[in-house]
């Protein structure tokens, strides 16, 4: 079920213009991308979900003019943390609080060492670690599109420093680390349409020590 | 029923020791992590897979005593290349020749760009852009497991050198850059299980630019 899934989706490289994602779908992929877990529950991302004509034009000539951008409906953009502060953990501990009903004290016990051991990291290491855990939240969201049989780009061939300049990302404390189309394929301009899907072999990928 | 899934899952603190999981969702698991898009196709990471009680224990050892991979019956490690290098892209270049039947000259096109980008960097910003890569797969990894109905923790909490000593990743170009014990559940010794699941609000999550 998940294998099919995964074998029908593949990094589409040209939507059918005019063809919306029905919003349903756009919000169970960005369910499936909040659900994703992350170190620590900290979440240390946001998703800036683009319909709009001209700023969709603007993000395809940051991403060297790639046409799944304004063909495609949706554009969502991946934007990690630019590093993690004492405001925005806190912010987490009172959600869980909140959320959950973990006493404070257990969660300052823990979220105080987080805290000790990031705060005092160059803002890169911590800027790293945010985007690795929108890269899994990105994994999600992309089998979640396959579900919705909603075809959707991986794409990391962008200029980030001119997409956080389109967005305002910088001003958030936000960094672009990731652009997702949203659409449907377009069969007949897509040179990738029907390739064949190009993996290791298992017996590559895995080592056994049993 | 994504969702179903997703909600399903949680960071099991608590497997139960003996249950094993069967080698037939191991490996379901393992073909959905290969299937996970990377970057230019590059799948620049491996997956070792622990069985051996005793490597479990050092593993564990050097995750700061998390049980979960003594008690589970597989652990996973996701470890990424630790640089890019001219041998690893060829061998991607041959495969995907072999697989796809794509000309020579189309690959060697694209792929000499690349080389010319990743080639030069220092080994730390290829191995975060592969950690990244591997990051993906974990997702989906995730996500497989709980299509398994297989108890699954993701773990960033490990000493990376100490278990890159352990199972010899450095002597292979590899790092590892999380842990995925799997087993089954223990939900009496597990304080985390039936506890309410902590995720932002779509409306903190997201926001629209329409």
């Amino acid at each position: 079920m998940l294998q099919e899934k995964l074998n029908w989706r593949y990094a589409t490289k040209a939507m059918t213009p005019g063809k919306a994602v029905p919003q349903a779908k756009v919000t169970a992929i960005l369910d499936a991308a909040n659900l994703a877990p992350t170190s620590s529950g900290l979440q240390p991302f946001e998703i800036i979900v683009v319909t709009n004509p001209e700023m969709k034009a603007k993000l395809s000539a940051a991403a060297y003019g790639q046409k799944q951008i304004v063909d495609g409906s949706h554009v969502l953009v991946f934007a990690a943390w630019d590093n993690y502060t004492a405001e925005r953990i806190d912010a987490v501990v009172a959600e869980t609080h909140k959320q959950r009903g973990t006493p404070m004290d257990a969660l300052n016990a823990y979220y105080d060492g987080l805290k000790a051991q990031y705060l005092p990291r160059p803002a890169e290491v911590n800027f790293n670690h945010a985007a690795r855990q929108a890269y899994i939240a990105f994994g999600v969201a992309l089998t979640a599109a396959a579900f919705e049989a909603v075809d959707a780009t991986p794409m990391e061939g962008f200029d980030p420093d001119q997409v956080d300049a389109i967005l305002g990302l910088r001003e958030k404390g936000l960094r672009a680390v990731t652009l997702m189309p949203l659409g449907y394929r377009a069969p007949e301009g897509d040179w990738l349409n029907g390739a064949q899907k190009v993996r290791k072999s298992l017996a590559d990928l895995v080592t056994e020590i049993a």
